[in-house]
This record gives structure tokens, sequence and C-alpha cells, in this order.
């Protein structure tokens, strides 16, 4: 499948510069629910590393997170966060997790470039199983190092009929 | 008429967060095309040194384009720019005209903040008339200053059936 035979729904999700969550609030004219699923402080092994522009051994808050609309889950997605860049009150809501991203953003006025970096179609994934998904993975920069990475996946099928 | 009566595409463009000429190319599968109606550097009256947070006097870049897709007009947005406050890099592709904000944002890797004021439904407007339009202010933040003001004004009709 191609992107460009997404549903529009789908295409926007995929190549938006702003906030997903606003999107699915938008699309759906439901409020968005962020379900934690997982939130860890880790040391990067080598492959974060290289994601992140950091050394292996530096601390990276992981998360992942369900985005859901009106019982539906649209979104799931995993971020990965070097503590040693940001500021402390932006890790303290990270870490109070439930909040969206772009809203953690927005709410300590940071200034920041999206730079999107990989926008796929794949048969499987972790989350949705054998269902086809969108995923895409964009990097977050603040003061020119890297504040996140961010793999988002949206699963195929006919719940984007909005 | 209330913002959540508005056809979705008009939501979307009225609360987005991200760049709209992506949002436009994302729902119509065209590219959008730039029209500058007018261009130029004024010196900044007391209503534009407000909205900028400038002196009365200063330089300010005023420019005015039109979004097309298929050869329809989706949008007019006006601008104003304090130049004081530009990198010269950014200023000279605001000046070369028909690159959208978003990408000379982009291509210039800036970190930015952009901050909606005011999203309205107006009966009437300088460039559709007395069209209903969908009207919205914000700024773009950079380095702690004001980039940019802009206004983006929408008609309301069936050209958003998409």
């Amino acid at each position: 499948m191609e992107l460009e035979d997404l549903p529009t729904p789908l295409r926007l999700c995929a190549g938006t510069d702003g906030s997903v969550t606003f999107l699915l609030e938008a699309l759906t004219r439901k409020p968005v629910e962020v379900v934690t699923q997982h939130q860890d402080v880790v040391k990067a092994d080598s492959k974060m590393a290289g994601l992140l522009g950091i050394e292996t051994g530096q601390e990276v808050n992981q998360r992942a997170v369900i985005l859901k609309a009106g019982g539906i889950t649209y979104a799931y997605a995993s971020s990965l966060a070097p503590l040693q860049h940001m500021p402390p009150k932006v890790r303290e809501d990270l870490m109070r997790a439930d909040i969206p991203i772009g809203k953690i953003l927005r709410n300590h006025r940071l200034e920041t470039r999206r730079d999107v970096s990989k926008i796929e179609v794949l048969g499987t994934s972790d989350y949705f199983g054998s269902k086809p998904v969108l995923s895409r993975e964009y990097r977050i920069f603040f003061k020119d190092k890297i504040l996140m990475w961010i793999n988002e996946v949206f699963p195929i099928d006919e719940r984007w009929n909005l």
C-alpha cells in the first residue's frame, strides 16, 4: 500500500508537523485520552544513543502511550527522551505521564523544531499484531539537541472512516 | 455559526499548531501554490507595534498571499514580520516571497513556538467580500520574540467538501 492510497485522516496524521493529539481531536470531535502503557528511566544502549545523539549509559526516559478517543485506540506512541537535555519542569510533566507531548511543550512555551525522519507502511507491529500499520518516526529538537525521539503507529483499518 | 459546526477540513485548518500549507496539500492531494498579492517593508504604526511587541517606526515586512490548490483558493493569509528580530537569511526568503512560511522556518531549521490568539467566524472580509469566513490569528515566537504575526482567512463554502 502506498501512502497516497491511505484514507485522508491517516495521511494527515502521517505528515503533520504539528500535534497528532490535536488532529485526532479535530477528526473525531472527541477529547483524546492518553493512556500510559509503561514509563521508565533506562540507561541508553548503543541503538538509543545513536537515535538520540548521546553517549551510551546516559539516562533516557522511555515511555509508551496509546491515544484513544471515544473508546477507540487510534495510535500507539513510544518515545525516548534523554534526561540531560530536558528542562527540569518538562521532565516532571513527562514523568507524571498522561499528558500529550504537544501539550507539555506548549505549557512550558518551548520553542522547538520537528523533523520527521521516516514514514512507512508495515505489515505487523508490536502493539497491533498482524494488522497493517502506518508508522512514522520523528525527532523534536530543542536548543539544537534532540529533546525526544518519537515513533507513532496507526492501525490501517475502517476506524479512520470518520 | 459555531466552530464545531464547520466542516472537518476547516476545523483542522482553524486549530492546527502546524503548517496550514501541509494540511491543504494532504486534504486536497494537490500541491499548494503560494501567490503573493503584495509585499512591502513599512514603518510600524501603533497598531502594528502593539501586535508585534515593538516600537512604532520600526521596519516591518507586510505580506499577503493566497494559498491555491488545483486552481481553487483555500486561504488568504496576511502577515507582519518585524525585520529586526529576523535572521538575515530568513528575511531574504520571506522577501523572495512565494515560499510558504512553514517551509521557510523548516529550511532554516528554526526552533519556534506558535501561539493562536484568536479564532472566529466573520460575515465579511476584505478578500472574500460578503462570503462568511473563518479567521484566525497567531504569532510565531523565535528566541522569545515575535517573529511573525499571521492572520489566515478561509472562505466557508462547499469548496471544503473534499
